[in-house]
């Protein structure tokens, strides 16, 4: 009995673990696309979205499922609460990367703009978060949730700097005026993605130690 | 037995209740100082925002402890569980009130711009939705919750039209820039308070019919 719940469990991780890798190729995709000015770089986007969609619905099915059947108590209650939480955020974190993908083929249409500003480094740091959230949620470690989650106000201090320089550029120059409205939004879609591996990391410690450390309720 | 566990359902409803009236102000409160250009009225923002992260804490933890301590099933499992997302989601929607406000003290600086666009408008909506998720939550009403859910495409396209407006007022006058770009980020935020509106409603029909309708799995 015990045997057939441990199995459920791992099948479980599994589904999270698929679903991750395919939320993390498509902020890649997205990322790249924009880069190298290359749309067709994002072309499976839609697709992959539709997995990771499908994805969560089943990852929630089976963690009702197993709440249900079973009564799992302690760290087995937490890993299925924390495994439809991250299901969520890898969720999200998909459409983050439908929505650069949108920005991206607005932004291919007009002349290119010199640089990229600090989008490029940002998606490198946002991109690590989402990996290393999920392999601490692997090898449950909570040190290297912790570290993700202070690697959030970095994020946040691009995302502040993309912005300012961004507005110079469209003050002293009206018609980079489109090309940086999309700059924005990307960068806001990036820091959305890095919120999300927050929340992966925050569900970590959680999952691990029994503690929340969400709102800076003590880290 | 069974009373005590009554008990601590309806302890958790409340909870949610009085959560999700602070929320509900937030945003009141957050659009209201922008339309009224008077930012006094959003001074008790950051201690609501307190008030909502202590509340989604307390219902994760009242939430964990039924879970632990009873074996709840059908309705009730799906009544803690929803209970944990819309408590989510009413976090969230307290942070877009703190955003908005953010923007709102910029824009305050600026000269007045003669319209606001469509944001009161789609302000509007957005409460309503808000408002009407949780009513439909609180009755069990999964055809108010449903028509929720179709006015979240409403808010995308006020967004989308809040976006063109002010393209074209930049691009025509630069000194509307800086305006431009709050007015910009403010609709991406209040369509945020949108998608959560939208989650709490898909909660309640999954809640009241066992039915998922997320990603459109069938309305």
């Amino acid at each position: 009995m015990r045997n057939a719940f441990d199995k459920n469990l791992e099948s479980l991780m599994e589904r999270l673990l698929a679903m991750a890798s395919i939320a993390e190729k498509m902020i890649h995709f997205s990322v790249q696309a924009l880069v190298q000015r290359d749309a067709s770089i994002a072309e499976k986007i839609p697709e992959m979205e539709a997995e990771v969609n499908h994805y969560q619905l089943e990852i929630d099915n089976h963690a009702n499922r197993l709440l249900c059947l079973q009564q799992p108590l302690a760290h087995d209650l937490r890993f299925i609460i924390a495994s439809m939480k991250i299901g969520g955020d890898l969720e999200r974190i998909g459409d983050q990367a439908v929505n650069i993908t949108e920005n991206m083929e607005i932004l291919l249409q007009q002349p290119e703009l010199n640089r990229m500003i600090d989008i490029p480094h940002m998606a490198e740091i946002v991109k690590e978060m989402v990996r290393d959230s999920l392999h601490a949620f692997i090898t449950s470690d909570p040190k290297e949730a912790r570290a993700v989650v202070l690697r959030d106000d970095v994020v946040d201090a691009l995302k502040d700097q993309v912005f300012r320089v961004v507005l110079t550029y469209m003050i002293s120059d009206p018609t980079t005026i489109p090309i940086g409205l999309q700059l924005i939004l990307i960068s806001r879609h990036l820091e959305r993605v890095a919120d999300h591996a927050t929340n992966i990391a925050e569900d970590v410690v959680y999952l691990v130690e029994a503690k929340d450390i969400r709102h800076h309720a003590e880290g």
